[in-house]
């Protein structure tokens, strides 16, 4: 299946997200990532970021059946250069 | 069809972009907004935040099938209150 994961943690924790994240999708934009994921991974990525999160923080997961995004298009710069991001 | 939108701006520019978004969609999340739209209202969506943007600062839009979203898990706080993202 294909995810879409969308990470909210305070300013300075972003990164644990973004690590966790990392280990089974591709970052695409500052706080997202999304890719094609077993079932397996997904538990232990679901797992990882609810260990993860502190009061007042969130993480939204879509699963999408693999062929649902008709279009994705980026406006703006598009920022996969993840060391914009560290 | 059902659209996800993520924005990455600036700090003190990223209300700009909840502005248009929220006459279209709902805010999820700090920088996600969801929902359904008609292919009319995505057009003009897309030129609003194409014209909103400048230099470093992206949005992804997400066009999806209406069906297709499996599952949308929220971990941690569900932060749809808006207040803490004006």
């Amino acid at each position: 299946m294909y995810v879409i994961m969308v990470y909210d943690l305070q300013a300075d924790r972003t990164h644990k997200a973004l690590k966790i994240g990392r280990r089974y999708l591709t970052h695409v934009q500052n706080s997202v990532l999304e890719g094609e994921i077993s079932e397996g991974d997904l538990k232990k990525l679901r797992n990882e970021i609810d260990d993860l999160l502190e009061p007042g923080e969130s993480t939204i997961i879509y699963e999408l059946s693999s062929d649902s995004i008709l279009d994705r298009a980026v406006y703006g710069e598009d920022p996969t250069e993840d060391q914009r991001f560290l």
